[in-house]
Order: C-alpha cells, then sequence, then structure tokens
C-alpha cells in the first residue's frame, strides 16, 4: 500500500483531553494535518474493561480511516493502554499511544531509579506503564497513584486553584513519601495542571509529559517512513475535529485550550462504525 | 395486560448512583423484589445529548421488561429529565422518574418562594426542575446550579471531607446568595454528602431528598394500582444487579452504600438491546 504523505494525522481519544496531545503537534509538525476525534458520548474510558475500550477505538480507527489518515496518534492513556497492541496488528499505517513515548524518556532520565505514573483509575490499575519502564530497565520501580478527581477539575477550569492545590497535595503524597525523581503525567489533561502539581512535587522531581513526547516520537517516526508532508497541500484551516456527542460543549473546551478558534466541530454516530 | 403483582420492580441508573433510589425502595417497601441495572459502560449521562439519553433508556427499559418487571424506577436525574414523557407512552406498566416528586415536596414546602435545584450539568441545563416547579406554582422562582465534582468526589468516599467541604461552599455560595428556603438534590449520588451540604447550607434550608420522595410516590402508585407484592413469594435474596461494564467496581461501591452485601452482579451487553 502507497501511503500518501499529505494525508492527515489522525488523533483520538475518550474526549477532549488528547487536545493536548493535538496541541502538541500542531506545535512541533506545523506543516501536518490532523482529523481529531473526541469520544464525548462514551467518555470516559478509564471505568470501562479492556473489551469495551477495544471495541470503541477499533469503530474510531475505521471513521479515521474513511477519511484517509496516513497515521493514528492514539491520544489516550486507557485506549494505548488497552487497545494499541490489538489494533496495530490490524493496520497497514503507523499508530502509536502515548504510554510507550512517556516511558522511555521517564527511564532515561531517572537516576534514583523511583519512577511515579498518575492517571485514571483504568490505566494505573492496567500497570502498562510499569511493564514498560520494567522491560526499558528492570532496576526501576514504578508507583502508580490513580487520581479521579483531577479531570473533572480540569473540565470545571479550576486549573490554577487552591482546591485543586489540596486535592494534588493529597493524592501526591504517597508518591512523595516514595521518594520519586520523575513523574508520568498518564493522563491527557493533566498537562493542564502542570504548574499545581509542580508546585506539590517540588523542582527536585522531573515531570514527564507524554503528549510532548508523542508528538515527537511521531515526527520520528513519519520522517523514518519517508512519511512527513511535504507542505505543498496548504490548506485554510488543517484541521478537522469530530466529536460523538455534544459539539458544542467540546468547542468551548477547545477554544479555552487550543490557540486559535475551532470554529467546525461535527457531530458523528461512531456507533455506526 | 394484567401485571403480576409480585414480580420485580425495575429500577435504573448511569451507575451506581441509583442505588440510593434502590436503597429507599427497600427501606420503605421491604417486601417488594427489586431488578437494578447500572449502566456502567456508558456512565456519565449528564453530559450526554437528550436523543442519546432516550436511546439508552429505551435499551435498558427492554432489559427490565426481559426481567418482567411490574414497574419501572428511573432512578437518574438526566435520564428523568430526556426520557420519562418519550418512554412513558411506550409502556404498559407505571414508570415514574425522580423528578417529579421531588418537585412537589419543594413546591409545597417552600415559604419564600425560592428553590434552589442541584446536579449535573445536564440536568440543571435542562431546566426541567424548573419547569415542573413553575407549572405546580407559577411564583415559584428556581435557582440551579450545576456541581460536577460532587460525583467524583462521593466515588472517591470523601463523604465527610475537608476538600468536599470546600468544593460544596464555592458551589453553593450564590444559593446563599439568592436566599432560598429548599433545595432539591437533583442527583441521586447527592444524598450521600447530604450531611456536608446541610453544614454548609445551614438549618434554615429544607434538602428535598428526591430518592426518598421517590419512593414514597412509587409506594402510593402501587397502592394506588393495586400493584404492591402480596409478600407471599419471598426470596432468599429478593434484589438483583445488572451492570453494562466492570461489575466488580459496581459490587464494592453498592456494599459501601446498601446494608448488606451484594453478592451476585451480573454484566450484561447493553448495546445487543
Amino acid at each position: 500500500m502507497k501511503i500518501d504523505r499529505d494525508a492527515p494525522i489522525g488523533v483520538f481519544d475518550s474526549g477532549v483531553g488528547g487536545l493536548t496531545v493535538a496541541r502538541e503537534i500542531m506545535r512541533n509538525l506545523p506543516s501536518e494535518k490532523i482529523v481529531y476525534f473526541g469520544d464525548t458520548a462514551r467518555v470516559p474510558y478509564g471505568s470501562k474493561s479492556r473489551e469495551t475500550i477495544i471495541r470503541y477505538s477499533r469503530q474510531i480507527i475505521r471513521f479515521l480511516q474513511e477519511q484517509q489518515v496516513k497515521a493514528i496518534v492514539i491520544a489516550c492513556n486507557t485506549a494505548s493502554a488497552f487497545a494499541l497492541d490489538a489494533v496495530r496488528d490490524e493496520l497497514e499505517i503507523p499508530v502509536l499511544g502515548v504510554i510507550e513515548p512517556g516511558a522511555l524518556v521517564a527511564a532515561r532520565e531517572t537516576r534514583n531509579k523511583r519512577v511515579g505514573v498518575i492517571g485514571t483509575i483504568g490505566t494505573v490499575g492496567s500497570g502498562i506503564h510499569e511493564d514498560f519502564l520494567r522491560k526499558l530497565d528492570p532496576e526501576i520501580t514504578v508507583f502508580g497513584k490513580a487520581c479521579p478527581l483531577f479531570v473533572p477539575l480540569v473540565e470545571e477550569g479550576w486549573l490554577h486553584d487552591p482546591i485543586t492545590f489540596e486535592v494534588a497535595r493529597r493524592y501526591l503524597r504517597e508518591l512523595q513519601e516514595r521518594e520519586i525523581d520523575t513523574l508520568i503525567l498518564g493522563c491527557t489533561h493533566y498537562p493542564l495542571i502542570r504548574s499545581t502539581i509542580r508546585e506539590v512535587m517540588g523542582e527536585g522531581v522531573r515531570l514527564v509529559n507524554p503528549a510532548y513526547e508523542s508528538a515527537l516520537e511521531l515526527k520520528r517516526l513519519l520522517t523514518e517512513e519517508d512519511l512527513l508532508s511535504t507542505g505543498k497541500e496548504q490548506e485554510e484551516f488543517p484541521y478537522r475535529f469530530y466529536v460523538s456527542d455534544l459539539a458544542d460543549k467540546f468547542k468551548s473546551f477547545a477554544n479555552s485550550i487550543l490557540p486559535y478558534d475551532v470554529e467546525m466541530t461535527q457531530k458523528i454516530d461512531i456507533e455506526n462504525y
């Protein structure tokens, strides 16, 4: 199969969180077109089972393939944890998740071999970061902590807020006691409260942002496969956004975190894919 | 159609919250059998559109009818707001939601005709409580406030907690400034943080718990239709629980709020209904 290098990159998430990944791709690969799908009808994925997440991911990938994407980024930690291996073998185009790029950087950066991972109940419970990190370096000890209140706090817009600070202090206390020196922000919403997490953890702990690391990994992969956009097919608005429900709410969140206005958001009946 | 008075009552919710309604039915109608369905695969409903909620509700009702229920309680505010009218006409058995019973009591109890409603974004945004209350008494002014952090706080188990108190203070401040004298707990999770809400609002504000009021309304309705259980068909365990995903997590939450252990929770593929 010949892949069109000027085709868009498909990015999907359970909802709005993956926009932090799309944002990093826009920043680091400014010539690329993006088709974003947010599964807002079935959010959150964090509390759902592996088989459900795989089924959802397959439906979304069928939709993205219909959009002729040249690569797919699973911009959702839960879907990366549960579905990446299953769908990778089914696809002829490159597909990457957000777990591996973050884990690689954490393994490289840690000095004391004590790495923390924060995320949803599903991601942390899956132990997927631990699996990756231990494969990269068996001497690393991983400490996971689910932080289920962080997503609703971010979606409430309480990003720099005493309540968010108190919640973070409580969640992160046990990771501080474990004396980790590196912390993976294992949920796509978390980069938006990075400064609060930084304040709680202190300057001594390296924060790994998988959204940023995944954008760099995508760039490396597209370069290697000779799939970087030629930049010749310029479009006035190279980013398209699709959701499975409530497009208006998505738009207002997207506009609050992306550096420009999201004009067109289209609703898709994802159950039909 | 002849309805079997010893058949179970069907109760459904988007997840675990409706268990507070089931609990009130168990307390107030101890001879009744219950079939509970929690749509844990598609929770939360609060952020989804009307048409999606109606579709989900129809699927669940088909499942409950397969279980031969004699009446249905929509123990979810969002589904009551969006789907009750649509499904009521399609059914031959009694069906009730949790909005109307709470609104009736609020309209009766308020002295200064200023009533507050707290709930999810979907419920508060639907304006359904306001519609009911204004129909009951056009002089009533309704003040709605969405409190999206309350559900995750309850599910985190932080029921009597300084963080929950701070969040409640922030959410409820504007209702206090409006000088309401009656407050409807318009989300099934909220009775579990009733004492925190009471502490913030003070003794002068009457808190209306629709879970309790709905159980009383159900009792009235079953009495009127001559459908109260004869109590002759005693079963060792008269309550059955079904979910659409992750039965174990449901079980542990159920066990924390119900006065006995939920032994059997069965997972159903609700998309097939």
